[in-house]
């Protein structure tokens, strides 16, 4: 099986469905899901935009589309992304179903079996999954508190010649940080020269807390002067709903006319129906509207656990504060095994993700990710303590023990 | 490049796009697209859904769902099947963006570089990109008017010793025909024993105009006696609309349990927002009503352009009578290049899709499809006069030099 290494994925699959299983139970706190808060969609604003949508623009949902995109989506996207100083003049733009799709046709094009693929270390589950799929052998840089570890960086890219170095910058996926201005422009420099596709999945860009945050959330593409081939990601599943399935892709016009000829041959097509009504959102003014609600809702969330966290937690357990996004990913003692503070949290009524599942490696266990964006806000701080408790518990035992 | 051989897919790309880029032009009569009526979309059905869904439902489909599909749209789903005598009790079915991602998905869970598979000559272009992508063996077989030509089966499944076959049984894109109960056993009976899965696409199975059609809509996975692993998949393109981008794909639990694992890698999940309201839209009745008015509006154009065929073409081109679905495929006289009809067809006025880019060997190519789903229907006739005149041209053309 060329496309799929079966026993990998499955292990981790079954024990991500079991975890899922759990998350949806009522009586369990679920700190486990990466999903948008249910009670904040956009769902008035949807229904005004359905019960007055142009007869002939409702035909045209109904209807395949180019695979490109539908027309009018693409050009209200570019003129969004060009205020984010992304090259819109000289790269296209694709929509995607979803932005995993992104990643997945960009496996398709650039890896072979056996190729270096460059990730950040934690990672986000779906793209290692997608480069698993395509036999990828994925090194992964540790993740500092501001972005990659350069040093390790700069060997790997030595040792390795990998095909493609895979980042998400900002409000990272599992990690809750963000780069400074200087480890972007550093990463480019890096790069420099080395033949290497960089891959920018932003899907957490508009999710910011305060001003300072929202300055730096600047796509490395947009400060890209060392003529280095990025391809930038994002994602409709934060800012509307993952239920439209809508993603895009920016990127040269090599990579996306390759990129086009592989969508059509996997779905033809992305849901002309949820771009129709992606396009009328944007179009009629109501995503700022509603990213500057949605924005507050997570900022408060966010607050709420940090002072859960500070209040339960034992100081062996150490964070960064996440200026935006939904992650707080929790440090704990090296030799606690947070499959272990699992099994125990759910006793009492609280699921998380444990961190080797966002390791390319399946391998450092010592950390937590807790989302705070999808639960009942009033449940947080119980949550937390519940967590805080295992670990405590567990920090105990080991002390007996040495 | 693995999965991706770049030539061949590209040339095909490129005529399709400057084909449909015709096809849109509102002087040009198209008889190229394979999409359902702009004009019969179920707008009204689906505005009724919507302004009357449940808030909670309506939040549910912003969402992530699961990788197998929204909960309820499978129960209602499998009953549906159950009625068409599909296997659902012993089989597990799964929700997929498109059709194409189900054969997709089959692509990458079964076909090394080099493998051979079968499929119908001619065949679903989208279907042979997908297996040309992940760089099968593609081997064609004739197909006759109540479906494969057996003997070359037999050959082929001996020579070949294939993975799969892949066939459309019911108002088969291209070629417009149906296969006779007796060819749909014998296809079981050659594959008895041989380790081939069958892959039965049955887009188009509501499409029938008569009910001796429709007795004979029954799958071939239905009548499955001799434990042949037989894959299905359906679509709501052609029974709602493409623009939801949903299809799906009935398998064995070994066959789904692998297939689930690689969609959740491809795009997690299919969209919610539209598998939320097609499970409205069959759960409420409207479905079957729909398909009703649909059936009756696709027969009249399907006669319309019979009698414009008999008017028109010189007795050197034959056809089958379509029972269902959107095709007339014409055969020309052996010496006739299809695309030279297409050049001319052009000039006045009318654009079909020629044969050579359903030939799985990109050769035969004295057929064109003439689809007769989305265009004025005042315009059939004129456009089928259009084409005639072409090819009787190109026929006084050949007399004269011979």
């Amino acid at each position: 099986m060329p496309y799929f290494s079966t026993t990998v994925q499955h292990i981790r699959s079954s024990e991500i469905r079991d975890l899922m299983k759990l998350a949806t139970r009522p009586d369990i706190i679920s700190f486990a899901g990466g999903m948008p808060n249910n009670d904040l969609f956009p769902v008035k604003e949807i229904d005004e935009i359905f019960l007055t949508l142009d007869p002939q623009k409702k035909k045209t949902a109904f209807q395949y589309g180019p695979t490109s995109g539908y027309p009018p989506l693409l050009d209200t996207l570019n003129e969004y992304l060009r205020t984010k100083g992304l090259p819109v003049d000289t790269h296209r733009l694709m929509i995607t179903t979803g932005s995993l799709q992104a990643i997945n046709i960009l496996g398709m094009e650039f890896i072979d079996p056996g190729d270096v693929v460059l990730t950040e270390n934690p990672s986000f589950i779906g793209g290692l999954a997608v480069f698993k799929a395509f036999q990828a052998d994925i090194k992964g840089i540790p993740l500092m508190h501001d972005g990659l570890d350069l040093e390790e960086l700069e060997l790997a890219v030595e040792k390795y010649q990998p095909k493609l170095l895979y980042i998400i910058p900002n409000f990272h996926n599992p990690a809750g940080i963000i780069y400074s201005k200087e480890k972007r422009r550093k990463v480019l420099e890096i790069l420099e020269g080395k033949d290497i596709v960089l891959l920018e999945d932003d899907a957490y860009n508009e999710l910011y807390f305060n001003e300072v945050a929202q300055k730096l959330t600047r796509p490395v593409m947009a400060v890209n002067d060392k003529n280095i081939e990025v391809v930038y990601t994002g994602s409709f599943s934060k800012i509307m709903g993952p239920g439209f399935r809508l993603g895009w892709m920016l990127a040269s016009p090599e990579i996306y006319e390759k990129a086009e000829i592989i969508k059509q041959g996997i779905d033809a097509c992305s849901p002309n129906f949820t771009q129709v009504l992606a396009n009328e959102f944007m179009q009629r003014g109501l995503l700022s509207r509603y990213l500057k609600r949605i924005r507050e809702a997570y900022a408060e969330r966010s607050l709420i656990m940090k002072e859960s966290l500070e209040k339960y937690m034992p100081e062996e357990v150490q964070w960064n504060q996440p200026q935006g996004g939904f992650y707080y990913w929790l440090q704990l003692p090296e030799f606690m095994d947070s499959a272990e503070i699992l099994k125990e949290s759910v006793k009492n009524g609280a699921v998380f993700v444990t961190g080797k599942t966002f390791d390319p490696e399946n391998k450092r266990n010592n950390y937590i990710r807790l989302s705070y964006s999808n639960m009942d806000i009033n449940q947080i701080d119980m949550g937390v303590k519940i967590i805080a408790k295992a670990i405590e518990q567990n920090l105990h035992k080991q002390l007996k023990c040495s």
